[in-house]
């Protein structure tokens, strides 16, 4: 019986959390980037390996946001987050682990789609009024680890 | 216990959702079109940004995809349709809503791998003696809104 | 009822093969090439239309998996495998065949992602101390069946 309500559980968790990647990179392709930075804690952490520095706090992650929507806009581009092959886990504080990859597609007006970057997305993910990202890392595959 | 029996069924309803996606592309991609066609209701809309005007109905389905295919295996090229990034929503009339990102990975015998595709894919399916399309929306990312 | 619990294990069981494969290829894409290996039975057969013959066994399959890793190593070149559209159907003798399709991204240092491969991934999966794969049957899509 233990065994069926934890795997229920895990079941549930991994709808939870795709539900929630799918979501939320909508928001950031469409470019509401007051939106998108609200499925992020109030003082979360994105750290990125092609930046010096982590962006923190849900202002500092809205202001990057819309920045590169300006230029993606004026630029006739859209952009396609792609989150996949997530490794999901629970962490005993209650938060959720979650490894995945992720691509980037972008297509301009009139033109071929390209493969615009891959990488991994590393995110602690808890429950605040819904599922919210607290820390995410991105490691660009292009850059030397 | 309501609420456990409620997140059981989101659970079952995206990975049935899941499962008729892997299914139905793959009968597309196979060339199987009246099988293909068989997975939209009898009366279903196909609505895509790169056409004129919807193709309405089962049989109008099965055409295209017929038309389609032929030009690939004249060509000698595969294609694959892979579907992702789902946003899946129960709607009160017991259809589901379900906003994806679709990409077409197309590869020519002795050639390597085009992302020839990036597109939305919108979708309202209904129960109709196992899930079907009733209504799909394609739009293409390299088209103008 | 009975209905039900079927329905649950399947959205359980779906849940299972993808935190596989999600943990499957990210040990052969960080290189890990016996971890990896152990994610297949002691007696697994790996079938590739590339290949003149199959790859049996823990220990050959392991050996392959060095070679390529010291390759792309060697090389400043990073490989993410993405496995999706996986239709999952358990068979009567417990085992669950997956059918799904897998891209190959390859990323070398300072440059920019490609789409290294398209192909079909055909799994026989069993549940031995955990799920591993029996059988895989590998086909590209650029080579003519």
């Amino acid at each position: 019986m233990t065994e069926t309500v934890l795997a229920g559980r895990s079941a549930e968790l991994r709808a939870r959390v795709e539900q929630f990647y799918a979501t939320q990179m909508r928001l950031l392709d469409a470019g509401e980037a007051e939106a998108w930075a609200d499925t992020f804690t109030e003082d979360a952490v994105f750290s990125a390996n092609a930046q010096s520095g982590p962006t923190c706090g849900r202002a500092a992650i809205a202001a990057a946001a819309r920045r590169t929507s300006a230029e993606l806009r004026a630029a006739g581009r859209t952009r396609r987050h792609w989150i996949g092959m997530s490794a999901v886990e629970p962490a005993e504080d209650g938060s959720v682990r979650v490894a995945s990859y992720a691509l980037i597609i972008e297509t301009e007006v009139g033109g071929s789609p390209i493969l615009r970057m891959s990488t991994t997305c590393d995110d602690v993910l808890v429950d605040d009024d819904g599922l919210r990202v607290r820390h995410r890392t991105v490691a660009r595959d292009d850059i030397a680890s």
